[in-house]
């Protein structure tokens, strides 16, 4: 796609300054964008990047004042950062746009499509799925029978979604996501084997929720493992049977869930932390990076750290204690020496 | 699938108290039941959910005293939770039935598939591979050149194997595993670069494996990755060449074993744990969520944790200390000084 | 596939001792391997198995002694190790051999592909894609609108490549890797819940990368996320986006890289390490498994561990002490009575 600065000025209800014809094709950063560039310049921190960068064409504010002549042609809009996130969503719209039923797929026919579906090549679409209206189902998708989709849904490649789950509005999901696989429940026999135990439950994903690529959601062993309203998971998750996530709560990647925690609303869980099964976490609670958390938090708004997890500021002044033992290992020694000295000359 | 009291009755060869005719299509906890809803108690310290849940039907122990009325239909059977579990197993059994071969999938000439078996939509078998009997290839997977499987296998959608693996009866593998990558090889060019080692050998898993989703378990550099029978591993976990887990270990999700590692019988191995190369785990070990295990463990059944990890018990010591380090570094500043004081004074 | 003796001594140039007609059909490790094997001992330190080994055929050194007689049929080379190094590639590149356009698969017309492309079956490459001479996109991979892949590339089932996207000559990827997904990018919109940010920048992978099973690497916000030439990275990896891997890095599986991180040439990173977002890592910096790296290295070709991560010296000094924490408060205890003793005596 390529436009010229007088079409993006058309397009953003912006002032032309230089030459209108100028195209670009591409968006980069003011400091690292080459000839065929848009960029723009919102922070006036970094006005000196404007004299030298080789950006074809720059947004700037209304209320730029320039010091020394720029090369680029300039484009003058009352909020720069506003404009390119207009811009931005128009760009991602367009590479995001795709419509219609591709062949070969499989779409069951006792399956409902809503209006304006896409579903891509070699999708399989089991039977009873219902989707809702403007959902995605991209290529190399599988939706086994009776789940439900919401409209505006969009599933990326190769998602995977088990039987009888359920995905509300607005979700978007990355590919290589599994929902709704067996829960981990085995029961010993006796004798050093195992036997499973059914996972008859299903996975409830709530309206505006977004999961990254390759994460595990585990289907409940009954009931439902539910992932609220507006939460966000990062790639490579794991979250267990009869979980529950907390409206708009943020999880970074590779962390684990594990079976049956709740999870409080608008948590923070920073990546490769680690949960066990059957606590509660507070609403608010913080979670730093790789912390384990082995016991329910019930105090709402704090922050954790450590693995067992401790306060964040416990857990600040145990590591740098840690980080001196062996000095404070001398320490106690010579004082030994010195007290055994005292003691056999007193 | 919708039941009468009545049916579930005859099904399970229980006496029915209450309206025969009330229906149910799904399961919920007593506590969480919905009207239309199947339950039961098989555990007397719940007995007081019986007199408020809104299950429409309850399985319950024959010999379960009523203290006061239950507005549900009751189930009275010799052992609650056996029946719940025969219901479990048969819904599951409805649910996951697959038969026949879907269009369009991709079956190689020299392929031999056995009686009963489901081959789902895009699903892809290569040349040579062997199928056993009622086993079920799902929608999307990828089985390589001379794959073998056994019967009663179920792979989920996505399940990618590549060649000369070998899979065992009663195995079941969820969504978006990967069996028979390449084991992470590489030799030092002496230039900074490296060489890519051939890696040619394979993976073999034994009977009754289950294996959760979006797991990796890489092909041996040569020779064989080896999953013995009865183990069960949950989701993410990264297998890596050469590998050997003994029968019946269970493994919980996002743990990671290095290159060439041997894990013993009857392991139980939490989740994010990590075991280092070339080592060996003494049957029996119970290894302790997020540990990292660095040296070989040679006693059998012991519980380890930490990174590095120690006993449990020295681990638990340790820790205990570690959250009191801020006042034990007081402590010993303020005997340095009544030392120095001491010291002085005399 | 099988080979006599005598077959594989002409492909070697090697020399044929004992029944050249005897046929093998794998290959095993000499203290392992099955009759029907082929084996090779290139270090004299294990010539005892040459004596004792199952394996048919043997591949030895030129000028290897041999104590006493030997079952096997036995071919000498120059160079055992050599010679064997020769013959895996060989097995291997008969057994990746894959060719053609398999059907039924999807190819938009507006897609380039090179001379000598393999397309699987249920591979789907999206509109405007280019792919280099002898490529492999293995069945049901996903390539979206506008890829680039050099030549000589091999996709394995299921990787799935989002738009924009530039892939490198001579690179290998592995099964279910997710290439370009989105960045976990979210404005808080003030009310607790989050407005996305679009991420329209892509993923740049240079030449002779290789690249495990089930790895995440997201797209950049803008900009690109950069994986160097000749980086190794292993399964079940995290790349945010905007990270920077420099050449010839190395990462082990389940390491966590967060947004715009830049790591160094020639690094080496353990298994199940994170690196948080926005810092640098020099080149040369060797990383062990499990540590947590939280400020930005600049010393170039050290070692660090822990986490949060420290010099692997300082590390091993803290952990040694950690072991004898509680004898160490015992100490303490035990000087403070003393002290007190001294005192109140004083």
């Amino acid at each position: 796609m390529q436009f010229t600065a007088q079409e993006l000025g058309l397009m953003l209800n912006g002032t032309v300054e230089g030459d209108p014809l100028v195209a670009v094709n591409q968006l980069g950063k003011i400091e690292e964008a080459q000839a065929g560039s848009l960029s723009f310049l919102a922070n006036p921190k970094y006005e000196q990047y404007l004299y030298t960068t080789n950006a074809s064409v720059v947004i700037i504010n209304t209320d730029q004042v320039l010091a020394r002549p720029v090369k680029s042609t300039l484009i003058r809009v009352d909020n720069a950062y506003v404009a390119i996130s207009i811009l931005l969503e128009k760009y991602n719209s367009i590479k995001l746009h795709k419509a219609g039923i591709e062949q070969p797929s499989f779409i069951h026919p006792s399956a409902a499509l809503g209006e304006n579906v896409y579903v891509g090549a070699f999708a399989y679409i089991g039977p009873n799925v219902k989707v809702g209206d403007n959902s995605k189902i991209y290529p190399q998708c599988y939706i086994a029978d009776d789940v439900v989709i919401g409209n505006n849904v969009t599933l990326f490649a190769g998602v995977k979604v088990y039987f009888d789950c359920k995905i509300g509005d607005n979700v978007i999901v990355h590919s290589g996501t599994i929902i709704g696989g067996d829960g981990f429940g085995f029961a010993p026999a006796g004798d050093g084997t195992y036997n499973k135990v059914s996972q008859i439950g299903n996975v409830i994903i709530g309206d505006d929720v977004e999961i990254g690529a390759n994460t595990t959601v585990d289907r409940a062993t009954m009931g439902s493992t539910i992932i609220h309203k507006g939460v966000k998971l990062d790639n490579l998750i794991q979250i267990a049977h009869n979980v529950e996530i907390g409206a708009n709560t943020v999880v970074a990647a590779q962390t684990g869930i594990s079976g049956s925690a709740k999870v409080g609303e608008n948590c923070i869980i920073g990546g490769q932390a680690g949960i066990v099964g059957h606590i509660s976490i507070a609403k608010g609670s913080q979670i730093q990076a790789k912390s384990g958390i082995s016991h329910s938090i019930t105090d709402e708004g704090k922050k954790w750290a450590g693995a067992p997890a401790v306060s964040f500021s416990a857990n600040m002044r145990s590591l740098i204690v840690i980080n001196r033992l062996p000095e404070l290992e001398k320490k106690i020694n010579e004082l030994e020496k010195i007290i055994t000295e005292l003691r056999s000359s007193h």
